[in-house]
């Protein structure tokens, strides 16, 4: 942990000089000295560490860290110096922290979408947006006024496979890092999920779990609660339920009708994409089980 | 709507001088004119309106007014009056504001009980309470060192009916206008709850609809939700469903247990049951199915 | 207050058919039957009120009013008719609500100008932007993609009312209702901002009073806080004092640099002027004093 | 950092067996390696490490740790040890976690003074009060309510280097680990304040640095605010300038008068009082100038 260069500010996510960041994460069970032999095989390697975290789960007996350095790391190296040290089953991912590339999915509505236009066009958001699919026309002329493909897969009387197949050709025409489903209102199959672990991330309506599946806005006023809600979260092949990134909520009242909510929402649904694709973005998740640990 | 006496400060919920403080509160279908007609009977008969709320449920066509008044009113004179202009089947329900008779249900867990205790004892909270009851002993010196009666009401091998008939004993000896759950851990009939229509207020531990029933942190830890919260709502005969009041969320990490969000949540449930309170003892909620109307 | 025809929901913002929305906003010294007689002329007038809202500052003695209706109203007439029953030196305003012009001032900073872009775009704002003017040329692209006039003003080395001059010229070409700083970095003169009474909408990016003037991030970063703030005002000629609209404030940790404040203050900014001003655009504000009076 | 010993839970923060729980704060120049031979130290002296904590300040160029371990640990020792690989000047300071010893001062209002009392009662917060001292009878009864000592110090015509005398008698009989300022109104002269460095906690009812001094809301009132809030902060010889613990806000609108923002705030007050003692109380809380570094 040293930082003698610059006196000036916390170092920039990515650098403009030919020094590389990293982020090692590192999941495993819980043993004495971890730490200290784990920023060991780091300080040999004469990485400049600027920011740790450890967590340990005591109720699993899992310890889990975050590292990030500067340096010029080999990588592989690294990792297998790491695995030496580390008990039997341990999870060791380090790489290079930089603009991952993203294919987003919108369908009618456009304010998740959009935001996250304008974060990537004004390099708020730390990605790339390779392209947007949609099954319908609606956000086209939103998507193109930011210069970025929009393809339009039509539903029609297809079955949910067969427009999936024609999804995953588009897919495949990209190497996207992550998928952002920014509203999109399609249920995606449990074959197309399995094809990405842990790189579908979707933005829920509702202060899950509360009001699953469709139409929490509705469901919500329905039962006259006094908060909405918005989740981000790694899409499983269990609708809804897959782990939480975050979570946010604002207060209405009894004049806020369902159409009201689901605008007043929107401000929620999009602040809570933005945010939980920035964690991700960053490397700061880890997945345990059904959960999620974050060093943010 | 006149207020020239005093330029000091907004009305003082409850009037040391010979006066007093009113609250009519009207639910009825929604017709043109009402508010003019209303707000005339309150004019000709002299009282000194300081507060009027309304509000027109578009989707059920249903019209909501609160209006506070000071003076020396004849209340069953206005009530006739009222009713004679209002549509058939309107509610009209008009009360001298002044501190409400309460009796505080809880179990093992002291936080919301304590609360209430303190907000009494202070005179922050505009209410009597008359007693306690509870199962057991762990709350019996908290609430005598209060000075309140505490009723212990040991469940035994009781069935349930059993139970609540010796509960329904010590009921019937005060004269309580609204029971308070205070974290009380006991399910109660429906028989015991129809006894007492709007008038059982309960806090549950989580932000319903979520995490319905036992352990809510348990359930809230095993989904790995960001956030945690508390919900205020009538008891209805049907577990957790009844009209909400007041909800709050706080926000939790992967850090939190089970047990430390259960510790975390104390707050937020005391707050909310307070704020709750607050507002049935001023007269401010009006029930609308299974919403709530709340004019603050 | 009727609402026979549509059983649906809520009336929307501005309708489509040739029915007009009106919003009268009334202050005036508080008087016993205010609001019966205003409801008796609206009555009469047979428009059909869809919201009221009253409230009366007690410590001042005024009285406050907004009423929103439907109908084909003869505006004069009505102010005519409520001017006659309100006491002296009352102000009563009503005028049809439909979208708004605004002219958006931005300087180098595009977050709070994206996003008025986008919600402009998507109808999410029911107001027109005219043009934005700017004294660089940071933001002309993203201006552009929207395709809005984005008119530059250089600074150059002009004294400020000589470049005040050349706004004015700009803004003398658009028919404005308000004006809106969207982070624009320039102060402005008393006399550029007197021919605007009411009528200029900045964002601050502190919780004002805290942190007046510039750098409010750093001046956070220096005095260690742990919350962070965005504030919507109206512009008086005093800087940053003027009658304070919305305000929000997110947490902050040590680890926060003050760069960090300001990307993390952002999105607070952002929600602070598009919820301040859709309460300017609804005419939901009245202005008492240096205090807001909102009906929301 | 290991705990295979026991599935259950994150460790208590006070332990009913023979092992002690202690707290390790280090603060010193930031160098490489630091994390790894501060470890190392823990991992040699066989300590069971529960949870580690690291913060580097690049503005300043300065690394703090906060470590918490278990076992029979010889305290003298393992500073010894680690002073002799941190660089000069470096700060460490081990300790046991254990329940530490409160003075509370209050004056008229009883808010965060009652809940404090509570928490101690119900155990919930892990401290002793030893006693409570005021300049008036205001609270004595509530404060014996709880059996502990209520000192009286009237202030009369004292001056207030003279009644700071007698209060100072009182404090002198306790050996408080901190002096608790839960709305205590009197202002403390230098001398006092410099007796005991980072062991004043004071609630101020501001968000700070907004409305210093007196009468916090009636500034707020007077201002227009839209929230309110309050700020727990170490007592410095600067009137509420001192480092700040935590701050919390609410939102609040017209119709909320000075009066009513006094009330509202006590529970904001009550929050950020008790939140903050809990990080005192943990040995959460390290001062980086004016700014606090919190672990938690």
């Amino acid at each position: 942990m040293r930082r003698k260069s610059s006196p000036s500010a916390k170092p920039e996510l990515f650098r403009n000089d030919n020094m590389s960041i990293y982020v090692g994460r590192i999941a495993c069970q819980d043993l004495a000295g971890l730490v200290h032999q784990i920023t060991g095989v780091l300080f040999r390697a004469a990485v400049n560490v600027t920011e740790n975290h450890e967590f340990v789960d005591h109720v699993a007996g899992r310890f889990f860290m975050r590292t990030q350095f500067e340096g010029q790391a080999d990588v592989q190296k690294l990792r297998t110096e790491l695995l030496k040290l580390l008990p039997a089953g341990a999870q060791c991912d380090i790489r290079e922290l930089k603009p991952r590339d993203l294919l987003v999915f919108a369908s009618r509505e456009p304010h998740c979408l959009g935001d996250l236009l304008l974060r990537h066009s004004t390099r708020e958001m730390s990605a790339n947006i390779l392209a947007v699919v949609s099954p319908n026309e609606d956000c086209r002329h939103l998507v193109e006024r930011f210069e970025i493909p929009f393809h339009l897969v039509p539903v029609n009387a297809l079955q949910r496979p067969d427009h999936e197949r024609k999804v995953l050709e588009i897919v495949g025409k990209y190497k996207a890092d992550y998928l952002v489903l920014a509203r999109y209102m399609r249920i995606l199959t449990s074959d197309f999920i399995s094809r990405f672990p842990e790189r579908i991330i979707n933005i829920h309506h509702s202060f899950l779990p509360a009001f699953i599946g469709r139409d929490p806005y509705q469901q919500a006023y329905g039962r006259g609660v006094k908060i909405i809600g918005a989740t981000s979260h790694f899409v499983t092949e269990q609708l809804d339920e897959g782990p939480i990134i975050t979570q946010d909520t604002i207060a209405v009242d009894h004049t806020v009708s369902a159409e009201q909510m689901a605008k007043r929402g929107q401000d929620v649904e999009k602040l809570v994409l933005a945010r939980g694709l920035e964690l991700v973005l960053e490397d700061r998740i880890m997945i345990d089980g059904n959960r999620t640990v974050i060093f943010s």
